[in-house]
């Protein structure tokens, strides 16, 4: 490890070597951080040959960054800013994004949105939650088809525990922010992941679809070696 | 209301008049009395020509009632003590009372058998949860035959969101504190019922399997009315 | 269950064969959709003959089905968008909206419109929370009179407790976030209605207006078979 | 304030001011104190020529109590144990202790047994909850009779919201740990009383008879000066 | 209990008899009532020849209220609006309110407006928290004076232990919602106040100064019986 | 499906069709049950032609399995019951199961021994806590020679975070229970974990060794795919 | 102590005597003080011949404070404003603020501006979150030169733990609240430090970089003396 | 770093570089660990030359580390094990350890041990809890004359805000898990603290005098470099 790698901009030290390291480049976070720091630090990755990937992006932070890189693209729904695009190669699995309600879609679009940034194709299966059974049921052969599934889910989360029992794959479980009351803001679609009675099942942070994508991306990175 | 319908033990008041002001006699929770006292309230309610109702009862309270009342039952998976059997007469609607997992079969016996102290038929759908859905599939006939369902289900609760999905009754959720890690004693499944997506689902206190017991029979009264 | 039922908007699934799974046909939950979501939504199930409600809705949402809907309705204080009338029939069994304190009233009035909207008749019964105790007791008699009774209370949320004791019939509890401090957003009031001493209340999410409307309806629709 | 008036066993300084300073003698606090330690401390104020009230005691320590100061009594469902009487004087005013549930008595005994200790006159009023109110509504004239009214109760802890509604005298509401579930040993009935729509009512923690006691006390000895 | 002492608005019944059975008239919460609606309350409070009392109130409820009463008067720190003074008789007895920091003021102010309304005689003693212990020494003398001490505090909330310690009186604390981070809005307080070492301490719900002043109305009324 | 694959027991419903359907024979999760349950859903896997494994068993459980199925195996620390042996076929991949600290082992060889159970080759990698980083650092190349890495750890279970910066491989973090006071029984491991800025990190519920053991079976059986 | 020392504004009482007392003079808490409030303040501390700290100040707040004092400056990030230059000494101690990501800056900022005023020379480590740990292990001799580690981090919080194994140092462990979703608003990183395997590691509450920057003075004030 | 300083046990790796590093040996953890674990861990200490303690040690494992060493000695207040006399040296600066009540005195006294374990002079100040203010404002003389303050409180722990208040020493606040109630474990203490409006107040976990103790000893020691 060498602090070469590193680029310091006095509020940020840019991680030039974490895709060598991780496997994917640094990603970098949109909260907390100044329009201009944002773009500083894209700019930085693209010096260095690098893609950007920025989440939970505002409309600011993408002005401020379209402003230096003309190519950048926001996906509002997903709320992510893109620069550049992965060399994609013929893979052997694909990625299901399942989606319980409407109201997750957020979440879901940026697991989405960051795998088709590390080069992962993705099948969207949108509003199948566990209150009309059948929409799930009537997808089973779709969903069987993928190497794995992240399954987003408010309220009380229960989708991952019933995808679970359907399926050989590795489950992502991605508890959202969406309900209200006694949700306690995902609280209660967390605790119910967290006992899903589906064995392996595994679960990220609360409306962390970037992580659940993450996840997803090294474990086929490992079918791949 | 009158005041002659109590019966003052010092220690508690017997009411008496509940049975008429209510529908169902008064019921003794068991928990901190001495067994004594448990005793001692059993026999002014059969004295009162009441039958007799205990829950969370221990072994210990069990021997002090059946020393003073031969006749009294105990059944211990259901953690209850019975005097007197209803006067049973045809009933339109049965109960069903569906169980997620071998562990949480107390709760859904408390259930049970309470229901059968009211006078009620009750069948058992055990181990049912959703992990394996096909063993609920395989039963959704039987489960639609019921007027009321009561869905016990511990870890993440995700089973009364999926019954509610598939009939047109009824459902009543009973979590249970069947787990460990991040269940904390029942409040994922509690959560879980709390904001399942499935339309109409009312929920009892964590374990309370009388209480669910109680709320079926109070909306098969008034089908009988 | 059949696949036809549904119809793939994209973004969201419309059950169109609900009314007949579940006996009332899929509601609109408003959060987290676009103003043209949910009027395109509303505009599918016109287009399947069915009625429309939507819960927790913003005006925005309205004036976006309105300009589709001409015949659409909204009610503020209860946040709801309703297009289509029930058909009426005559029933057995009322429903009894009661309502702790005026600031319970958008919970109690979301009862009250969803009942309305599945062709029920409701009783408001407002103001009679457990601190002047006169109040209530002023109202038994009308009390008495409903097949359900729906209790919304904020705050301690006492009044489900009292109710019970009073009445034979089913009791839902509704715990609202109306409180402030130790009340944390409604968590005093639900747990409360949780652990209420008197036997057979249920108890909804927080706020959750819609779902006691749906167990009320249920209830009822069990009587009538 | 001098520190002539703390006599310092090492292990713990006896307060031998507190009753010239705050109205009452010391009282000690029996967890975590080793059954020699309780019985030095009540030789200490035995020795200065105070009256000694141990709360929470065990059986242990009140046998190595007794075995100094054989005049010392235990109250074994109060968990107390006193050396020496009060001096009585006319009252005007004596203390209604209201007790929910037979469950909640250990700490409705604590609260009376201390206030007998300060030489109060105490009037006990058993298994009032709210779930039969006729049982409370049929004890006003008596309740209302008292200076101060002490509410014990467990579970939702309704019952200190029902009575600050009838009666014109301070409350002091006790919440108990009795319940089960999402209880949350005592936290239910605590959120629900400090929470209370009765005004005027105030808390103290959970199982803290003895603290309600001493608020009673100082109540009472105001309207004395 | 007559519900002719009841005038019911349709949102609200106005308790007219309130005053003669609690020993004062009914305080109109402010929250969730529209500004129209509180004035529909003031007036029919005035016009049953009573005072009025709003708490938690806006400006924009004030206009309201002072466009039908001119007479009505606005305290912005303590969000209360009055309407008519209360009569004054010589008393034997002041409250000391006693605020920790200035953040907590308003919470003392709506304590101390409250209880002037009442028609107490209130000393306000700021900005005495524990941190300077020597702020609070110096005013031992002022706060041994008064009859009740009302101890309002935010952050760790310590400040009612060190008064109860000085004091022979009733003392009622009241956490506020002052700090941030762990404090979580009051909570930390709040407990800190329920764990409080000094004996006799009672305690409010978070911000909840109109409580308090009703508890020390309460206990003063008790002395001038 | 077909309910063929199902064997009722009455308390349980063993799920024959399991292995097929998700690539693991069902695993028997030992709380709750009887032993005499336990040794019976035992003897009707074996006799399915199936290997058995309970998890969390107690040794009295032990007994009666072993009583019945004398090939029964025990494992005390990781308390698992074992019936048969796996196939093993040559593996690209094998399995890190990191430990932080001593008292983490129970959880770390339940996931050990559940792996082994499913035919993989694991590696346990002790006592590797943050506090001392070069006890870690010393195995790095070890560490990044595993297919999956398992990395179990209580207290603020910071190791995944390390571990995550680190390798190129998925992360699988186990919180565990280890620690006191604050840690609140694992949840202060289990929000760092939630919240760990390692990408790519999921999470299983608290001690869930057999979990995070399931997890790492699914990823790898897709990478023999 | 004497009450000279104590300067009575009525809304707040401005401790003259803190520094000799406890080595530093008075700081404002900005939140909940009218802009004129704190400019008063900061006017009484000026006359009295002491420097002015201001934290958590708005915008609004330094413009009334530098309307009365025009040398007043403001940290817009650290959100503090000051009047006054501390006495600079040589030092033997100069404090590292290490800072895990850039969100977290406004709380570092917190610390060393507050440090700076205090008289204390401080080194900005910014952006060494573990999960690129190499960037913190390229600054260990810089780290390890510094007398007091103050060390900010969100998230889960890891930092301190991996700083207290590589120095000798006294480390202050300051939570923060970035982060979302299981974060809930800095729990996860203050359970996470408190639960800390570094021994010798100390915390503040959430956000509290004024806290930190205090306990570094003391610490080195010691060393002086 | 090397890895020679590290000895692999299988179970646990001890660190025999710690004191070089972090200026103290390695401290054993006890829990978790089997009678025999810790008296092979002590026995590799003191192979290598280092002292030991074991920190919250049962009966159990003191005598399996005797029988291996016979001069350890056991300090059952503090739950100890000690191997090893510290090397004395003339120093600066004695720690105060102040207890808030005798049932804190466990936590105390593992602080107190603990120091002395590292060489340093203690100075135990028992049972000067707030609620008796004059039995620490007798004892402040002796409290400014330390180096460095631990203060250990259960309850509402409001003891370190006041001590803070007096002096100008780094205080370091230890919360106990002694309370019952609304103390929740120790977090009604644990949030006081942490909110204490004492500058330069930093907390430990609950219960953890052994952290207090080495954060004492860490800032003594910089005094002395």
């Amino acid at each position: 490890m060498s602090t070469d790698d590193v680029r310091d901009l006095g509020f940020a030290r840019v991680d030039l070597d974490r895709e060598r390291r991780c496997g994917r480049p640094e990603v970098v976070f949109g909260p907390g951080k100044l329009p201009g720091e944002v773009a500083e630090i894209s700019r930085a990755l693209v010096q260095a040959g690098q893609r950007v990937l920025v989440t939970r992006a505002t409309d600011e932070q993408y002005q401020a960054v379209v402003a230096e890189l003309p190519e950048a693209r926001f996906h509002p729904r997903a709320r992510c800013i893109r620069v550049g695009e992965p060399t994609l190669s013929p893979q052997k699995w694909s990625v299901g994004v399942l989606c319980a309600g409407t109201a997750d879609l957020p979440v879901a679009e940026e697991a989405a949105v960051c795998l088709e940034s590390f080069g992962r194709t993705v099948d969207r299966v949108n509003d199948v939650g566990v209150a009309g059974l059948h929409r799930l049921l009537g997808e089973v052969g779709r969903v069987r088809s993928h190497g794995v599934l992240i399954v987003v889910a408010g309220m009380e989360g229960a989708l991952p525990s019933v995808v679970a029992g359907l399926v050989q794959r590795p489950v992502i479980a991605v508890p959202t922010s969406v309900g209200y009351g006694a949700n306690f803001s995902g609280l209660a679609a967390l605790l119910g992941m967290l006992n899903s009675c589906g064995s392996g099942v595994t679960v990220t942070n609360i409306d962390n679809g970037f992580g659940a994508a993450c996840a997803a991306d090294d474990i086929l990175r490992l079918g791949e070696n």
